[in-house]
């Protein structure tokens, strides 16, 4: 990480460990064990028990998974209290060499871009080291993070088909016989120049729901290089093959971006469960979800 | 504010104004004079001259402006005491009665969206009174966000036509004969239903950008009871007619939403400005825009 390719680093992960999974953080308060609230009998104020609770989580994903993505929207409901917590998980994360994904899904014009480009900010500790982005207001205004992704080794992923029920909505318009999704993806490709890294790969990045495989493949066509970051694995329904559908074949296995799961790994056990109960269940949840991606990316 | 309807308290304030003014709080530190970065001869740090700045931005507004709205990304940069900085100022503002519109831009999925709408709860102090939205993944993503809206008294400005010259990247994308935009303006008419105050404004509003007046209008045709947020007022270019384009004849004046300045207001004169020339200015530069948007949206 740092100043080397973002792509890069997350390609050289995926083919050393043989999947790309990436772990959201999401701090759902109602699904943390109990166990974690609780400290010497008494009971945590809730922003420790979901710091306990991430502090481990981070910890146990330590060498195993090619990136994680923080969902801000759960730490931004506890304000500053919350935004401090996740630059501490940031930093832990990046101290361990996990690369760091940054679900924020912002986009705004050029000086407020700027500003939202600082979350991605090389210079900053507690900067994550990639962002999700939304291009509605345009291309121009995912250029002001291109300094950091250039120079810095930053990533961004931008929103391209996404994984909800509803997506089809607005992306799914017909405009001149085709969609409005693949117009948002053909209008990124003007900004990949000196973003592709050795392996091949760019770091300007694209959301793409591993729940719509046959749209999937359908973007890969449009932007070739660009890394998929893929929701919609796990709990939203998408199989280990329907979210590796954008990928290609590398020397050691499927590559090209990396497949989240959230819940199904962080919540396998019920709140009442003790912490030593998650513990074996978490692992036991990433572990699974790692073969099936490995048996999924295998060559 | 509270628990009345937002449109109901946007739409009473500007009656008794004559005028919708709108003061973006945008903490751009390369324009804020240097006078507010020292303490008895000595530098502040960047973040304590940025809140000495906007405390008092705030109450020389007091009873002359129908809302702010800070621009979230440049707290944002600032990571938790940025957060902690815009929390004061929330607050600071809903205790002067000035209601406040978190220009955050948020768009997400349900639960995740759930979490988002914490930054306009009703019940919490520190919250903001209406926040702006990005519904590229959907109107199922502005849901989650209804209940502070009908129940709470809150209010939304969902992204339709920005101000920004790339915005007819994809915004202007024409589909079945009718742009992007008119396609968003339509999928939200179905939200409307019990967000009507009093007045006949809906709390469900839309971003239009100023720069566009006929498109202001066309969108005023789809959407007959939102209030919009108009960017682009002053520094961005347009004029206070063009910004009233989408206001309708009330009882005292054109009504139907906010026009937003930033720059032209806050920084009226350069860095190197005492505090009393600066504020000299600034009460200037609020008066010359009352004035203008008084005149434009006279009867």
């Amino acid at each position: 990480m740092g100043d080397s390719n973002f792509a890069d680093t997350i390609i050289e992960k995926t083919r050393k460990l043989g999947h790309p999974l990436c772990v959201g953080l999401d701090p759902h308060v109602a699904y943390i064990p109990n166990a974690f609230f609780s400290k010497n009998g008494q009971k945590n104020r809730p922003i420790d028990g979901i710091a306990k609770f991430f502090h481990e989580v981070v910890e146990r994903l330590n060498g195993k998974v090619v990136a994680v993505k923080p969902q801000s929207a759960f730490f931004e409901q506890y304000g500053a209290d919350g935004i401090r917590l996740l630059e501490e998980l940031i930093v832990q994360c990046k101290q361990q060499g996990i690369p760091v994904i940054l679900d924020a899904k912002r986009g705004d014009i050029g000086s407020t871009a700027a500003a939202y480009a600082a979350l991605i900010d090389p210079s900053k500790a507690e900067a994550a080291n990639a962002m999700t982005l939304n291009a509605y207001m345009g291309t121009e205004t995912i250029e002001p993070f291109l300094p950091h992704v250039i120079q810095g080794g930053a990533g961004i992923f931008v929103l391209v088909k996404t994984s909800n029920p509803g997506a089809e909505e607005f992306q799914g318009l017909q405009v001149d016989h085709d969609f409005l999704y693949c117009h948002v993806a053909k209008g990124l490709t003007r900004l990949l120049p000196h973003t592709i890294g050795a392996s091949g790969w760019s770091s300007v990045g694209i959301v793409v729901g591993g729940t719509y495989p046959s749209d999937a493949m359908r973007i890969r066509e449009i932007l070739p290089t660009s890394l998929f970051l893929v929701p919609g694995y796990g709990a939203q329904g998408a199989s280990a093959k329907d979210a590796l559908a954008g990928f290609l074949r590398g020397p050691m296995c499927l590559e090209g971006g990396v497949v989240n799961a959230s819940r199904s790994i962080l919540f396998p056990v019920g709140v009442d469960a003790t912490a030593r109960e998650w513990e074996a269940a978490f692992d036991e949840a990433v572990l699974k979800s790692t073969r099936e991606l490995q048996e999924a990316a295998r060559l």
